[in-house]
């Protein structure tokens, strides 16, 4: 199934030298967006095409980051496929790297050899640390991005020990934001005529996220501690328990709080002395809980999702990913889609959480095999079938 | 501090409708990027003013998400609110809001009125579950969008319950998304000369941060389990003892696991047939960490992120607040910043996870106090003083 709608980023072209997920998600949303993206793979590819369960060979792990690529091979050791990178750098909008800050230099592409290449040229970069501080040159990976962030040390129950998200957030939030930097750039360039680098940490990225949990530090000095599921600020909030499952409550203003009680034929309890503030109510978070537990015990899950999403109070169940998958609203929303590989079997990937209504994210080309483009986009690069011939002799590119 | 350089979105003018967290980190993004940003609020003000630790009568945890925005009070219940706001998003760039699905229409300001008030316009609705589908009247909150979307069920530990991520993830990744969604409509405007709508649900943006989990469920057809600090796909990973405490490792391929091996003097491992491969360390996930902990034990931790490091494995400790804040990387970084309140005493907050080199992010305007900026803005509109006033008696905005 391919879009036919172009994106909003048509006619961009994004030179891709990362790997594994940060980069690769980062240059996904760009292709998501309509960019053309063209994948810089070394001989034996990105890491993730071997990673997660194979199916007929093909890595769906790598098909959730890799789709609306074309891949391209080139051994950036040797002058030959520097050469060939630079080429297609000079007529490229967006460079995109996750390397360890200086790589790139190391590699012969110093920021004033890339200006000079292409001063339209935006450089963007990803990476764990930032490219200035003392930890520039220490290895990242998400896990450590998380812990060092701030996050792990709230995450987490009250009595339990620091805990990761299980999905990769700080390469993923890291990636988003670079997308957004990237776009930015573009919007800049078209008053100036001229690129920029753009650089985003994913320890930066998730502290980014520790949003009010740092106002709070800033202004009392305290350090916010593990809450598990109750919010820190506000009660009642979080899982309560029902005649068949637990349901997640979140009244976030007093307003819904009163629609809430009001649900359970607790009123009264905004008008008694001991809940009658949100200080009130924090003190004495488990006795209400019990008191509306008591109430909603009497019922099933879906008698309060009913009851209560018709009162206008937010609340859920906690949904696994097979429940997900077959959430009728999760289905309206598109969220699950089918794509293909390159070379061959349908393959079915996330949908796109930005919709937009004229120039709608798309699937624009499947998931690439190895070198899959690598023929192509040198002929469009202006290369003859004599020299892709001698370049793919000398190993200085791979063709599939 | 104001930052003199002027922002990549320098000249967009946002009218926001926003309140709460996922719309006005979106908006406050925007104008980190430099975009003018009108934050349109109720005369009792965004609820968030009363929220968290008071300084000085001034809310942190507002300051977190409204700065680099000027306040401007209409009663929108009135026809004298609303013609102001039409008046206003006239000439704008782009609308951002984040009420339910349909409440725009209700205030008479559907996608014909608005694209015939302005065909440029570019309409931004961040929600809770998308505008089409059959939850499309429930309200949302992160905890339920954490429920929801399938993040909770992963998180936590394997013998625990399911867990929210601390920070309201939900919220503000579906912020930055629509930050990003806006910004390509930027571009996409640029070619076409028109405006467009522009969605992102909570629900659907945290799912897509479900990445590999949603690969493996789509490979395998097996729910991923909760695996608290263990990688589902990856051992040894995590956190292991020292002698002063703790420290993460993740040797994200094999190659970083020789290195992390050979530095404990545990090279024979990896020859081992008890542990030779991926599966066979998942499967002695328990006796390697005995293996690695009690080489670990004899030295401190930072013994082992000084060796670890150097060669070349990502590792680190899990810092809580005030160790982020005192981190010299962070500082390096400028992930703590000082602004202003309009009105007043100055305000930590944190910094910009985008570095731009050119055109960066910068701080453009002082945290708003409520409808600091109605005349000014009005002025700018065209209103007379007399206009102003005699809207300002007839309550239709609020002047300060």
């Amino acid at each position: 199934m391919v879009e036919p709608v172009k994106g909003p980023l048509h006619g961009i072209r994004v030179i891709d030298l990362t790997r594994v997920l940060s980069g690769p998600f980062c240059t996904m949303i760009l292709g998501d967006l309509g960019a053309d993206v063209i994948k810089i793979e070394p001989p034996k590819g990105d890491p993730v095409r071997a990673q997660g369960t194979m199916s007929e060979g093909h890595s769906g792990y790598f098909a959730g980051f890799n789709r609306n690529k074309r891949s391209v091979v080139l051994d950036l050791y040797g002058d030959g496929g520097r050469e060939v990178l630079r080429r297609l750098l000079s007529d490229a909008d967006v460079l995109v790297e996750n390397f360890r800050p200086g790589t790139l230099d190391k590699m012969g592409l110093d920021a004033e050899t890339l200006k000079t290449l292409n001063p339209r040229l935006i450089v963007a970069s990803v990476n764990g640390y930032g490219s200035e501080g003392p930890y520039i040159d220490r290895p990242a990976f998400d896990f450590i991005a998380q812990a060092m962030s701030g996050f792990m040390g709230v995450n987490g129950d009250a009595d339990g020990a620091p805990m990761r998200a299980a999905p990769p957030v700080s390469d993923l939030v890291a990636g988003i934001y670079a997308a957004l930097g990237i776009v930015a750039a573009i919007v800049s360039r078209q008053r100036t005529g001229l690129g920029q680098t753009v650089e985003v940490a994913m320890v930066n990225g998730l502290l980014s996220l520790m949003a009010y949990l740092s106002s709070e530090y800033f202004a009392t000095g305290k350090v916010p501690e593990r809450t598990g599921n109750d919010h820190p600020l506000v009660a009642p909030y979080g899982l309560f328990r029902c005649a068949d499952g637990q349901i997640g409550v979140a009244p976030s203003h007093d307003q819904i709080l009163r629609r809430f009680l009001d649900a359970l034929d607790l009123g009264w309890v905004l008008s008694d002395p001991r809940y009658d503030s949100n200080t009130a109510r924090m003190a004495r978070r488990a006795e209400l809980r019990e008191l509306i537990e008591a109430r909603m015990a009497g019922q099933p899950r879906d008698h309060w999702l009913r009851a209560l999403n018709a009162a206008g109070v937010p609340c859920g169940v906690v949904q696994d990913l097979a429940q997900v998958f077959s959430d009728p609203q999760i289905a309206a929303q598109q969220m699950v889609i089918e794509t293909g590989w390159q070379d061959g079997p349908a393959q079915k990937v996330l949908g796109f959480p930005i919709k937009l209504g004229a120039t709608p994210c798309g699937l624009h080309r499947p998931v690439p095999r190895l070198g899959g483009g690598t023929q192509e986009v040198l002929a469009e690069a202006g290369y003859s079938a004599e020299e892709i011939a001698r370049l793919a002799g000398s190993g200085a590119v791979l063709l599939p």
